[in-house]
This record gives structure tokens, sequence and C-alpha cells, in this order.
């Protein structure tokens, strides 16, 4: 049996850590409360609650779950790690999606996720100018289902902006009831 | 924004609970420490940590990975809930898959889980005897990806046993790398 690392990361909101929040926006639903400084630590959120913190959220680093072979090559070859010095902006996605999508069986899913929304081939034109990581947390009855955490030149700003743009106009972002964008910078 | 039920259950193997062990095997790797009766509680694993237990698993009732909206469909026609008062006898069956497994893309899973191995179709034929549900656990962290809950009459004992029997010789199951086998009678 091979020896399995935990899949585990928290991210906690409040006033330390290596991120500086420049701005938080709910772009529906409900906002975060508010925090200066963002820190990502490995482990579960009960692992954590002796930190101090106005915000937690925990989220499990994942397989894949849309994404097709040729698909995953595609990505690989072009996508670069998180943590590149250059790359001193990052954003923090979270979002939760609607009951109805998550009542689709999984053909339904990919059909909209890709098929219409094209999520795989939109991100793709933004590699490797944009690092992504995804955290999946539904599973572990957070409030929000994914987050998603970016990384990107400060001359790639615009561009990432572009991305988020584009995504927010797809079908799937229809099945999207909650959603909080959050801007970063290296402390 | 909907209200979010917690997907989140703890397994307790203990000294007390609604189900009585009759055997307890490891088909595969190490088996699990002794215990007598299982309680599974709503709620994620911290919040049962002041219960006496010999074992504690937690897992997610999650949205369905591989089944196809003719599938669903299809399931949804024939199998029946937990809790039939004939149902006395219950499985409990833990597996984890490896590392190859999760490494493969969302197409090459299905493929090997029902092109090749018909997970889905070989489990029809047991509906509506089996009940069945399924705990994801993977991305807690939990020393197995999976807990598969299964209650059937006494009279179906034998056809349960067919049904495993026939998943173990798929190619699926050469992904397996863990698997204990529990049964269980309520108590």
């Amino acid at each position: 049996m091979s020896e399995k690392p935990s899949p585990l990361f928290t991210f906690l909101g409040g006033n330390e850590g290596p991120w500086k929040v420049l701005r938080a926006e709910a772009v529906l639903g409900k906002k975060l409360p508010d925090f200066a400084f963002l820190n990502i630590l490995p482990g579960p959120r009960e692992s954590h609650v002796s930190k101090l913190a106005t915000w937690r959220h925990s989220g499990a680093v994942s397989h894949e779950r849309y994404v097709l072979r040729r698909e995953h090559e595609e990505l690989v070859k072009k996508q670069e790690g998180l943590g590149r010095p250059q790359a001193t902006l990052a954003a923090m996605i979270l979002i939760s999606k609607t009951p109805q999508w998550w009542a689709f069986s999984q053909d339904e899913r990919r059909k909209i996720f890709e098929e219409s929304s094209e999520h795989i081939a939109i991100g793709m034109r933004y590699l490797p100018a944009v690092a992504r990581r995804l955290y999946h947390s539904r599973d572990l009855g957070e409030a929000f289902d994914f987050i998603t955490w970016f990384e990107f030149a400060p001359e790639h700003s615009g561009k990432f902006d572009e991305l988020v743009g584009l995504l927010r106009q797809t079908e799937e972002w229809r099945y999207i009831e909650h959603e909080v964008d959050l801007r970063l910078i290296r402390a």
C-alpha cells in the first residue's frame, strides 16, 4: 500500500500571512468577513483552530473531475507551477454551485463544463501566464464548494481579468450561486 | 443561496451501536482494529471524538462521479432505500485505490469503471435486493478512499456474495490496493 499524503489545506484570513489582501468582492451572494492577510497551511481546519483568524476554510487538492487524457497532456505541457518569483499577484476565487448542478449526472456536467462553456479551453489560452490550483471543499461540508487559487505577474493582471470575465459569461456560470473574488499581493 | 446540509457521516466501531459485527475480513492489506458494534452518525469525525470508539472513519455522501444520465434514471427506477425492515443484514466494504488510478483522467477512469468492468451494470442486476450508499473519504484525508454500505435481507446473502465476487474479478479491482469487508446484523 502506498503512503497517503494528506490532501487537505486550510486557508486562514487574519492579521498575518504571506499574502496581503488588495480587494475582496462578492460577485454573487454574501461577502467574506474582513481580513488583511491570508495564509494557506497544510492540514485540516482542526489542526489550525488555535491560530488567530477571522476566517477559515479548508479544501482538498484532489484528482481531476472533467479533464480528458488529451486535455490533461496539453495542460501539463503548457502550465507552470505556483511560487514563481515574478508571480507576485494572486487571486482567490471561491464558488458554490447550485443543487441543480450537483444533481446532474457526469455526462451532463461535462457537457456544460467543456462542450458548452469551454472551461478547459478558455483556461488553456492563459497558460503559462496564469498558474492555478483547485481546492475541493464541498465534501468537507465547507461554506464554498471550491477555492481556485491563481498566481500571475503584475503585467498579466489584465489578462487574468479577461479570463474570469469570459468564464462568468458561460453556461456553467448559470449554475453558480455564490462567488467571492479576492485579489492579493505577496506581503 | 440554498441551505447546505452537511455531507459528512462518521463510522464508529466500538462496544455499542445498532449494528453487530458478524465477521471482518481484510481482502487486501491491513485489517481494521477489532470492534463488536458499529454506529453511523451524521457529522464530521471531530464532532464524535468524545465517544468511546476503537475505530473511527468519516465519509461524505456526494454527487455521482461516473454514472451517466440514462444509467442514473435506471438506477433510480430500480433501487430501494436503506432502512428496509426486512434488510437485517449489512456489509461495509472499505476500499482504497492505487495512485495510478487517481492519476488517470476522467475518461480513462470511466472506461475502466464501466465500459470494461461494468460496475454499474453488474450492480444493477442485484437491485432492488441490495440497497447501497457510497461514502467518499479520499478528500477528507482518511485511511480509505471509500466506504460502501449495503443492506439486504438474509435470503439475499448469497446474491450479495455473488455481486462482490463478480466485482473483484473486474479490471477496476486491479487498481484497488486496500480492501476490508465487514458483515453485520441489526443488533
